[in-house]
């Protein structure tokens, strides 16, 4: 429970109407209840300020808070999640650890770590301060895990993989399975051993059901601060730069090159062996299957340059004017 | 092990030949073993039922039984689903729990639970009667589960979700899960917590190793008698209404709304934020990128009405047509 | 710790230079370190050859090793294979049962098996020699599983499934799961039980957090030597042939058949009830819609044979220059 001039400070906005208004949850515009903060950001649902059941609304847009008391502020999805924050229940464990957790006694744990139950961490992994490993999670053989980093129930991270700080693995995900790598020789495939790590850099978060790969010989790399939504696949030998973000089930080929501040929308491919240049954006249920400079959107399968693609669509509907024309000039000959 | 007249009563069929034939099991037509009951739906395959090596034959085609016993039915197929849950294995948990299980003591089970070796059930927790829940599964921290629910094993409920009565969610399946929500400041990417639920009505089956994530500040709803393959992905904040079905490996982008009676083929996708109408019908590896009204088939990246995909893939056609009706106007101009 | 001659006697390769190099380990020929054997395999990346800081090259380029020591072979995958053998960690599991593990008193184990911590055996269960079962994995009621298998954390192998010999699975995978078989009456959706089973061959080999569910009446068949990425899926009564190869995230839908020796690349799917013939090779990101002969590479949604799909693309390219020559008609008519 807040009252609005508490949230208010908390994100450094400005209270207009009561700021003793008792705010104990937050809510959709359109499904609040009295007693909640709801967020509205921009003039685009604006009319909704009028009818909501909200108690207050966080807003940059003053004339929504006529009627209504409510927190000015310049950036409301930054306020949001300030505040969100501050109502979200605290489900972190405890630190300690489970009397059913399975550790090597070669194990190296920091302090204030908490391993759940049925958790196993086998020999010569290292862990540091602050950090939690879910029920059931495995930490392989030699594996290095930060510190800060909230491992969920069921995550396995297979042997000599290395997880930085800050970083939250939800669960189900799967790090440093063998990659996908075969030699084909007479009608049979060859297995081509996986000796290689995954390196996840720091304040990286992990959807649940994913999958990133180990490196063949070298690394799989997640570089720092990028983000995966759920069932996103990584292949191995895979390099993602910083601060990348992919959608749900992504999927990036073999030895694939990603530069800095990449996002990928819901669906989207890279295959193996492309390199895709920084600050590239691409589109949902998309397949970028050659190098792209990157700085720009691309959308489609294979994947080209926006204008590329919204040329490519118009020229289907050119036709029906062009048999037209065709028609009136078989017509005069 | 029935008789053929004890199945024929079973579906409300007619025996036609001898009823009191042993049938001890089930077959497809084409591989059926002697002692076994096989199905023909339609016409299409009446062909196999003079070689057929079954000992009856269920159908619809009265004309399929000359030579053959078996059993006349309206429905071959409703039929068939209740023939098989007579031969089905018995795998269903016995009511008991694991002493390997860890359940808190604020946890409040209802009659004839089953609770499953290694599995947790963290405090709060509420389980109605006849539910089982499956080794390693985790039920987190205040998470409501309905009665005559069926948890399989390795099944992760986070905690404040909400699952009603005779649900059947398989192995791996992750329910509550952040959803994928950052506000981008400066080349770095703010958590937006996710403090919403999921809720999933009565009658919903959810297959191996999906997500479906929990709402941003509301909920993430599940309508009443959907029903799930695997690997599907529904992102936070979405709302499938009744009855809907997701064919393996579907995404569902953030905050889409989709009505009553929809067919989600394979790998299809709704991105965020569209609306999609009652008993819509998305194709296989389809995209729908803008709301549909409903009630139609849609094809395509972006999904469009059927009949427009194929007016447009009908254009490339014509296009051959058109160069050689060009060619003869300039040898004549 | 190996000489190169010792390495080269391995991969029955010729040294040139000097055999006594001692090789710790390996390495991708651009981030190579001194100790270290990298492979040049062709003349594509022969300049690398020059700047590498690998103590060893082992090619098939006889010039790449003018001023550095290194192995000649006919078949640098190959071998490359087989040093990364030499080179993998050790973390297979020594046998013996986990005092945590549950094995039912019915199921039948074989000499020197492994069954790792909190693992589930149910009863009737039989495992070969010298397979290990991972931790947190549940061998489900009547499993049959071969010798020399390796199913590693968190596997779920449901009732009566039947797995060959040499067989590794990764974590996460779910085998046997019911398919997706409902029956519409009525708006609502009457299940179809799933009794059949999954039957996989020898010499397979299973990535994470795939999904392969049971037949309906028969058995879902995954032929011999077949590989899986990650993430992929196979629906209910899907016969797979021999020595198929399924990149990361593919779908498979029910009751398709795929020949021998077919190659799905990633994120590609086959409807159901469709026939793949043999050695097809299906692109990535594409659907096969219809059953094709084989023998080809498909590519596109509906997968077209390569050729056809290139005309089809050219086509549009086409268009602007029928524009000019229409104008150009209809200026001198």
């Amino acid at each position: 429970m807040f009252t609005l001039k508490e949230l208010a400070a908390l994100v450094h906005g400005t209270v207009l109407g009561d700021g003793d208004v008792v705010i104990s949850g937050v809510s959709d515009i359109r499904k609040a209840k009295p007693g909640t903060l709801t967020f509205l950001d921009g003039k685009k649902y604006m009319e909704y300020s009028k009818s909501t059941k909200a108690s207050a609304i966080l807003t940059d847009e003053k004339d929504a808070l006529n009627d209504i008391d409510g927190i000015l502020v310049d950036d409301v999805r930054v306020s949001m999640a300030k505040t969100l924050e501050q109502f979200k229940p605290d489900v972190k464990p405890k630190p300690g650890k489970a009397s059913s957790a399975i550790i090597d006694s070669n194990a190296q744990l920091g302090e204030n770590v908490s391993i759940g139950p049925f958790a196993v961490i086998e020999n010569d992994v290292i862990i540091g301060d602050n950090t939690s490993i879910g029920s059931h999670s495995v930490i392989g053989k030699g594996a290095i895990i930060g510190s800060n980093v909230d491992i969920h129930s069921g995550v396995k991270v297979y042997n000599n993989c290395k997880i930085g700080n800050q970083i939250t693995v939800f669960s189900g995900t799967v790090i440093g399975a063998d990659g996908f790598g075969f030699v084909p020789q007479n009608d049979t495939h060859i297995k081509i051993p996986q000796i290689g790590r995954v390196i996840i850099e720091d304040n990286v978060e992990i959807g649940a059901n994913c999958t990133i790969d180990r490196g063949t010989m070298g690394d799989t790399v997640i570089g720092e601060g990028s983000k995966f939504d759920d069932q996103v696949h990584i292949a191995h030998n895979v390099q993602v730069g910083k601060g990348c973000l992919f959608a749900g089930q992504t999927a990036i080929g073999g030895s694939t090159i990603i530069g800095d501040y990449c996002m990928f929308g819901g669906k989207s491919t890279a295959t193996d062996h492309v390199v895709i240049g920084p600050r590239s954006m691409i589109a949902a249920v998309s397949a970028v299957m050659k190098s792209v400079p990157g700085g720009e959107i691309y959308s489609g399968r294979p994947a080209r340059k926006l204008r590329d693609q919204q040329k490519k669509d118009a020229v289907l509907t050119q036709i029906s004017g062009l048999k037209k024309r065709l028609r009136k000039l078989e017509e005069n000959s």
